[in-house]
């Protein structure tokens, strides 16, 4: 393994023959945002040695052949919303920031399509499909600001889905960079696909280790006009995760999204968004997302919905009018860490039918630690966000007991068939976390795989695993804490 | 790139000290059926040298460890039903029929999964999950006869794929052991993960050349208690490809079948089943199979799909009782051979918008080549199973003439976005050809992985692809026509 290169002003000079030398910023210019993402500014700063804005593919690849010769590590950043570190460029290098790749390439809405650059903001994607009568279903909490790229690299899951599967699913043709600055398309508009490895698949959830997305096929859905959304009460967790089974099994209902909230963080979202976004019932609740084509179809899985709310014990279930709904959803992250800066936030997934168990094993061990939680979930899915508070533990030794507590919990959620990321990635923050706990066969194929397309180790180093030993003075170990 | 050892009189002890010597085979005691799979019995025979029966999955760890370390390839089988190739040893070595290792692991009704052993035939697990009131939704034609490992290395599509998706999607958590005998789980009960690249997903669809499966984790779904089949006849094909759109668009039928099968071919599965299956008006055909919980869902749809069937222009539209639409579809393949034993048949996959241009230059080069065709494709995935046959062209002239058709039907279907194979896999059948049309750059990335994982090349070697240049005497190129 080499050590990398620094970026010298000749190298920046050859950028900017390349992409323009207006799109390319070098040394202190670097605004600070480049040296965290939405995940890690607490945690550290890791600058880029120089941010170069590339405008096509052919940019792209020129930039990776001049990396890959001279041994320069590059981090792709898409929307900067990730919650790993995934865009934080750990040994400096280059930060390829895709921002200027943003146009809607082309949509087909009888065939049910839609190509993009990779700096389309998902949001944007999402309100064009819906103006062709389409549903682009990825759906992550951050759609206001991440990008298609990002969504892809992180395999991100988001609120739909139980009924939709996660962004991998979505895509049916990656244009993608090589690290040696190859331009490859993968995939096809193809229903099925038997020809070769099922290389899209291996891409996404890669976390820009492997290529560089710099365009996307995306598959649209049939858009339900009626999409109403229902609250359910509970007076505890138990009680409203208890429907969360009966939801899926059931057929008539046939939701799209199932997403828990805790009695605290619902009064947390209230305060932060300044207004009355929930019933007035207060308890652990349940937003259910339908849909139907009709309003015959709403009124029959309502009066479904009502039965078995009520078997379960719910406390009250009421139609919530409009959307208010999910931008306070989406506010959770930030409602919560506005009333407690101290914490940790989780993404651990488990089987569905394992929540139940699992938010029990959380709460004995918060209790044995007296730290608090909050819990703000896709519980349709299984994908747990929890955010761990100090409660009653000091300021002295959070640190370390944060840190005990957290491998207690990891180790109960792979007891319960979990894993540590259900949707953010594993990036840099969770990296060595995983190094712990993943079965060291499975652990060498992914290293096996990233030597095989990145032999030089130029590519986002130092994400999801390093390539060599921790104790080694490599260049891609950790460097935040 | 080393040449295999040829497997001796200690080695064949040694295997049966691992399995009991009552579960090896050795030389020519080795049935004829293992120098072939169900695709490539008339191009030739290829017998391995040595026939192992694990019976579990530390057998299978122990027998790769001594094959790697001796290199002496190994080719996994499973039901025997590959149409390219796949299980044929073609450099001999070891074949490992998996055929004892076929329990139903555990089944779990009220969390919708199955675990079970690698040879367990497909139908026996739609069966099962029917008793339990669940639908395992993987169809492949063969499901008498294929097995699930098999199914999932050439990531199979079948019957339902295009509500359900293809067997890949079916797939929770592989048990795989590696080149090297490493024992491995990947995946996991999860509707979603971004813990790490997404190996299940790599393993599924590549033909066994990655790792040997030994235990499947699959999802099963609701079961709708109705699923009534439907006939729809028109008077070209055109006219019936017309329909597919409609049907993919409308949500109100939501198919989750659609079949599509021309009128030649209606005719040969009539006389080889000796019986009337279709109805009496004769055309080009849509087989539509549909979900619902109601006789008055079924009648719904039923209102709707005579409405736009005949729009389209349909002759006649009949809903055909029972099962034994299913039984011919599935002997689509065995009827047509019986009348034209000299043909090729494909596998191609198109976007579903292109079907109606794929058969267009389909037709166009069959009339110039004056050869005929017959079709029965999956059409509501694009996944169109043509068998080739020479018409009027000689003997003497098919073999040279078929093969310049199929550069130019290749050529038209990329040319469309579509790709070689939709569920049968490259196998060995279709290797040269895939050389000369997939993008060289997505070949060295398979190529790369499949270095990464087996460096020395034992497993399933010269599928797929080859892994030298095929100019060089090596020890995995072509050997069939």
């Amino acid at each position: 393994m080499p050590r990398y290169a620094k970026v010298t002003k000749t190298i920046v000079n050859q950028l900017g023959t390349i992409v323009g030398t207006e799109n390319v910023i070098w040394g202190q210019a670097i605004p600070e945002q480049y040296a965290y993402d939405a995940g890690t500014r607490k945690e550290g700063l890791s600058y880029p040695e120089v941010l170069v804005f590339p405008g096509n593919r052919q940019d792209v690849a020129e930039i990776l052949k001049i990396a890959n010769n001279l041994l320069i590590p590059v981090t792709p950043r898409g929307g900067g919303t990730g919650l790993a570190g995934g865009a934080v460029p750990l040994n400096g290098g280059i930060v390829l920031d895709l921002r200027r790749m943003n146009r809607i390439v082309h949509i087909d809405p009888a065939a049910r399509y839609m190509v993009v650059e990779p700096a389309v903001r998902t949001m944007d994607i999402q309100q064009v499909a819906h103006q062709h009568g389409l549903l682009y279903a990825g759906d992550p909490c951050s759609s206001d600001e991440c990008v298609i790229a990002g969504n892809i690299a992180t395999n991100a899951g988001g609120n739909k889905a139980i009924k939709y599967g996660v962004t991998g699913d979505q895509v049916y043709e990656l244009e993608v960079v090589t690290p040696q600055g190859e331009i490859v398309t993968l995939g096809g508009r193809l229903k099925k696909n038997s020809t070769g490895y099922g290389l899209v698949r291996l891409i996404a959830g890669s976390e820009g280790t492997l290529g560089i997305i710099t365009q996307v096929t995306i598959k649209l859905q049939k858009l339900a006009p009626l999409l109403p959304n229902f609250l359910a009460v509970f007076p505890n967790l138990a009680a409203a995760i208890s429907l969360v089974g009966d939801l899926l099994a059931d057929t008539v209902i046939d939701p799209i999204s199932i997403e828990l909230i805790d009695r605290q963080t619902v009064l947390d979202l209230e305060r932060y968004q300044q207004q009355k976004i929930f019933v007035d019932a207060i308890g652990d609740c349940l937003i259910i997302q339908l849909e139907a084509y009709t309003q015959a179809e709403v009124q029959k899985k309502w009066i479904k919905l009502q039965e078995i709310c009520h078997i379960r014990g719910c406390l009250a279930v009421a139609e919530i009018e409009g959307e208010k709904i999910w931008p306070a959803r989406r506010a959770w992250g930030k409602a919560i860490e506005v009333d407690h800066p101290v914490g940790v936030s989780e993404d651990i997934v488990v089987p569905v039918d394992q929540i139940e168990a699992f938010v029990s094993q959380l709460k004995t061990l918060t209790r044995a630690f007296q730290f608090q939680f909050r819990i703000a979930g896709h519980a349709g899915d299984g994908n747990m966000h929890i955010r761990i508070i100090p409660g009653e533990v000091s300021a002295l030794e959070w640190p370390n007991e944060v840190n005990k507590f957290r491998e207690k919990l990891y180790s109960a959620t792979y007891d319960l068939g979990g894993r540590l990321s259900g949707e953010h990635g594993i990036g840099l923050k969770r990296k060595a976390i995983l190094r712990g706990i993943i079965d060291p066969v499975e652990l060498a194929l992914m290293q096996a795989i990233k030597k095989a397309f990145d032999p030089n180790h130029i590519l986002n180093p130092g994400k999801i695993f390093d390539m060599m030993s921790p104790a080694t003075n490599n260049a891609d170990t950790v460097i935040l804490p």
